[in-house]
């Protein structure tokens, strides 16, 4: 896993997730093949930055001075392009806004902590002043986790009802605090970004393994916020399967979760902070379990006759194997065909070799192991009885190793796609197996069905990337034409998510599987966990967050306002 | 684990875990050598239940009116031998306090309700006429979570300024809900003792696997309510890691937790529950994981030339291999020393053998796998290079099977013990491996000093029960003379729990890995969780227990209320 610590990006564009020149990833083209399937395709440059207004920063001189005296006077920035660069998340409505140059939100200032003592300055400086803190990780968030949102209930002199909202970038926080071998655990500072961790824990020989698509730019603080899974939870686990322990600032004070091992000292407190997206308090330090770096890196791909028979086959893993592979993912058969489909000439000739081998509808499964020397050979040998049961063909580890290499592409393929004019977004979802088909089925449907609505028809496909004994998750991608005004292309896919989150409600599946509530979730939460689940997270909130400064509106509505960001359709009542 | 599904007890006797008649265990005598190592013992019958006085229900008639409403009359019992009969837990303090036939709390009545809807009914009730609600599924809890106390608050005519109190006795709530064998999951009412589920599963050819040493009493809910770990939380999982949804009963309505698959809608609700120790709501349905009944159990016996030698075995045991032993508890020196001594001629052989083979400072340790046909040997053969690269040697299967017979023995032998005189009880911590055999030592010498300084000199052993990556659990035994007035029986533990609890926190112990906070750990709470944890508990209990009706003082103290039941001696500020 050696190269981790070198796929970190430069700083992120305005309307991209990185520079044309950022060379992690191979540029690549929209194959033809798909832009005949969508019907063709226009290209659609972004607006230059600089045509982008920004009004002047709300945020009232008295409390930037506060802030200045918290956190020191370089690190408080009211100018636009630091504004600009904390415009919210990464979500394809926020890059189709930013690219059109409108809607777009900004905070009113930018402010760099350096420490656990100046977040909590920070906190007390808004309760005093009353404006609103959004913390900021890496800036991944597509779910409108870091939108610039203030929420009502400040005064600006002449503006709108709204607060001043100040976006806190946790990047200056980015230290490893303590190794301990002999516990294997790791506290780290929360801006430590993924290649970082990996960077930083490389000298003692040790990983965290945690590998979600947003590695290159997300941070630990992000993963505990979002609950993030990672592309390796079947061997690493989750992220919450890893923190040992937490501390926090919130308005009220510091707090420690976690002793070090599973305790029954009452609830377990890290769970209410792991997945509290930044409302409840700021994590200003992790400890999360780490293990030695694996030396073998064994990827391959295999075929099954179909996206059912994979199924049973990955459920086996999850439920019979007792080490399954550390990676399984499996794409349904559309997601097989466009894989294959858009690969040039060896995707080609590979297609014809799965049909050959495979029938006619193949589901494609990558399997990664990853371990000490000499034992991932054994890992696999203990799964083949499985995948023979299953009918599975081995395309081989040279397919395996290239879907590694590429792992983390997608937001890197979004962005040439964006450019060529597609609409291009994911939804994901899980469920137990028993219903696993049926919510297949119930999401693809309304995902096709509304985008086919606007005269734009799709693509839909999907995979299964993180397996559990009881389920299993779903990941929907979407493509189609992307209708050219904006409003409109904002719209299409308000539509489509919509009728996505229905679909998931109706058929018993959760609204987010790893992408977290945000704003866009908002609107379905209470649906999953019930008024009185809600209670329970507007007694903490306002336990911990009295004035309501933590990132407004996400996770807990602020009292008369409806769970709705922008992006948050309210579900028909 | 067939015979898992016969080892239910009948009716709990007053003073006992056991009746004598009760054969789930054989019966056993305290040994000769023990009773010399404790300085000698005065056997100590309990008194009569009979002389045990039993004041009149301070419920009022309509209160009790109102409840025969609930839940029908026959279930509504304001009669002495019931309440006597759920007059707290089975700590060593309860059963002290009951031989004496003093200073015995009893429940103003007990309830049986037969359906969730009946629980939302008498919580109702509960809230209307001002009595508290102490839920009570198998009585087994050790620290005080079960006692009948009311707190204060409510009115009782000429009596002191307490509430009444009703016991919600859970037994009646004994269905198997549902199995989803697809998702390998079991829907349970929470009345469901570990016997039992066993036996419902059985005809799925499924199990549960959790196997505390309460198991023949405690039950599914209190499983919940408390966190419990099990003798095979290496294997099968903790009962956190196997719950996958839960349904609750709170004074403000139903609330459901938990979607199928782990997510990231916000904080995991369930982990609010589980633990919440009855303050929080009353489970009235919990969904677990399930396995297939393993058919292969092999159990052995390993020597360890030290303790310490057998910790780094068994960390290396959770931390390098990919499937520990299913079963892993390692005894200290002392425990080994004690073990042997007190199983008559066969034990003292195999003190010879062990001492020969493995040298003065010997530690044995059980290992367990349990799984299909075929797996377990090469389940075991994975290990074998860790324990003989820490010079274990290999004691054998039959002491191994001895230990799984009789695993469920501790409770039956304090009985004896009990009637022999002795002081038998335990504590247990955790903590990460780089800080064990600190806290090992720590809480060793509190423990000893504390016995000592009575005049009783003790025999503290210990074991490690519990492994995982990151640390490992401890559980202690003190053993000793009582003394023979009740109170100052009462009082040579309470220094010796005080004592250990001051170490544990000083140590960097939690106060409790698996049994739970109850009133007995209730002022150590707060020093585990901090101030800000601590308000985060009271946020959930003033939300959905706004009258503060449920479990009172457990989790949450009420308002002018010291964190402390009469076992909870309060830390020194």
């Amino acid at each position: 896993m050696d190269e981790l610590a070198h796929a970190g990006l430069g700083p992120r564009p305005f309307a991209r997730w990185a520079d044309p020149e950022d060379t992690a990833v191979p540029s690549s083209k929209v194959p033809v093949w798909l832009v005949r399937r969508l019907g063709g395709l226009t290209p659609s440059p972004a607006v230059p930055v600089s045509d982008i207004p920004v009004p002047p920063s709300a945020l009232p001189p008295a409390a930037a001075d506060a802030l200045r005296s918290a956190v020191g006077t370089a690190h408080v920035d009211l100018d636009a392009p630091a504004r600009l660069a904390h415009a919210g998340g990464q979500s394809y409505l926020d890059l189709v806004r930013r690219r059109a140059g409108h809607e777009v939100a900004v905070p009113d200032a930018v402010v760099s902590p350096g420490s656990h003592d100046e977040v909590a300055a920070v906190l007390a400086v808004a309760g005093e002043h009353g404006f609103a803190v959004v913390p900021y990780g890496g800036g991944t968030s597509v779910v409108g986790g870091v939108e610039p949102v203030g929420g009502v209930g400040g005064s600006v002199p002449g503006g709108p009802p709204r607060r001043a909202v100040v976006t806190l970038d946790l990047a200056r926080m980015d230290a490893l605090v303590a190794v301990d071998e002999v516990s294997r655990t790791a506290t780290f500072q929360p801006g430590v970004t993924g290649p970082r961790a990996e960077a930083l824990l490389a000298p003692y020989g040790l990983t965290l393994g945690h590998v979600p698509q947003s590695f290159a730019r997300a941070t630990l603080g992000g993963y505990v916020a979002t609950r993030s899974a990672g592309q390796a939870s079947t061997g690493y686990g989750r992220l919450d399967e890893l923190v040992v322990a937490l501390r926090l600032a919130t308005p009220v004070g510091e707090v420690r979760a976690g002793t070090g091992t599973p305790n029954a000292a009452g609830p377990d407190l890290r769970a209410v902070f792991v997945g509290s997206e930044g409302a409840f308090g700021v994590v200003t330090e992790v400890t999360l379990r780490v293990r030695p770096r694996p030396v073998e890196h064994r990827y391959e791909m295999w075929v099954f006759p179909s996206f059912e028979q994979g199924l049973a086959a990955v459920r086996a893993f999850a439920q019979d194997c007792s080490r399954p592979p550390d990676v399984v993912r499996l794409s349904d058969e559309e997601e097989t065909r466009t894989t294959l489909a858009t690969q040039g000439a060896a995707g080609r000739a590979l297609a014809v070799y799965v049909r050959t081998r495979a029938g006619r509808t193949p589901a494609v499964c990558v399997l990664g192991w990853e371990g000490a020397a000499g034992t991932t050979s054994e890992a696999r040998s203990a799964v083949l009885p499985v995948l023979r049961a299953h009918d599975a063909i081995r395309v081989g580890a040279r397919a395996g190793q290239a879907w590694r290499r590429h792992r983390f592409a997608g937001p890197h393929q979004r962005d040439v796609l964006l450019d060529a004019g597609a609409l291009v977004e994911t939804v994901e979802t899980a469920t137990d197996w028993a219903d696993l088909t049926g919510l297949y089925a119930a999401v693809s449907t309304a995902l096709a069905t509304s985008v086919a609505g606007c005269g734009t028809p799709p693509l839909v496909f999907a995979h299964v990337s993180h397996i559990y004994p009881t389920g299993a998750s779903l990941y929907f991608t979407v493509l189609a034409r992307r209708l050219a005004d904006p409003a409109a292309a904002v719209a299409q896919w308000a539509d489509a998510k919509a009728a996505a989150s229905e679909a998931i409600r109706s058929a018993g599946g959760t609204i987010t599987h790893h992408h977290a509530v945000g704003r866009t979730h908002a609107p379905y939460l209470e649906g999953e966990i019930g008024p009185v689940g809600a209670r329970v997270l507007a007694a903490v909130k306002a336990a911990l967050d009295p004035a309501g400064i933590l990132n407004p509106g996400v996770l807990v509505q602020p009292p008369g306002e409806p769970p709705s960001g922008r992006d948050g359709v309210r579900p028909e009542e």
